[in-house]
């Protein structure tokens, strides 16, 4: 059963295309996770904020990675961060076309 | 421009498929909302939390969502709502295979 990440932190930049530069390798490792689906980047110059949403294809795949990338960030000088795993009501979401499929 | 919004609050159910009746009607109301694209529904009730992830046409009528949905929620007896909206990263959200296409 797949499970959603939610993740968000405050960050002084980059953003946009300078943030693409930074971390297009960074994306492209994500694939290689295990139970990876998608991720969707996530980001506020005006808040100074940035994250993702991720799909992942079991709650256990979905733990892993965000106990990784929490300790990343951390090594990237970001100890806190907002993360949540959330289950998905597959009912509701397909009434609102939510792209759940992997 | 694409925006996302996540949305997260207390709640103590009902959740799966009991949540799905009770909100059916709602979801199809959402379908209507200006610029929505689609949403998925969270949910955890080992938490006891659910909430949304959203993709909306443009910031604008994600603000506008988020601020009915808020009060929509405090009708609920759900006054404390964790709400944000993000803009994309488009790049690296293609990268990652991320649905933000509308």
């Amino acid at each position: 059963m797949a499970y959603m990440i939610q993740v968000d932190f405050k960050m002084n930049g980059p953003f946009g295309d300078e943030m693409a530069d930074a971390f297009s390798d960074l994306a492209k490792s994500i694939n290689e996770e295990e139970g990876f689906v998608w991720k969707i980047w996530t980001e506020n110059a005006e808040t100074n904020e940035a994250g993702g949403i991720y799909l992942f294809e079991s709650k256990e795949s979905a733990e892993k990675y965000l106990d990784m990338h929490r300790k990343r960030l951390e090594g990237f000088g970001i100890p806190e961060v907002n993360g949540k795993i959330f289950g998905i009501n597959t009912k509701l979401t397909e009434i609102n076309k939510g792209p759940i499929k992997s």
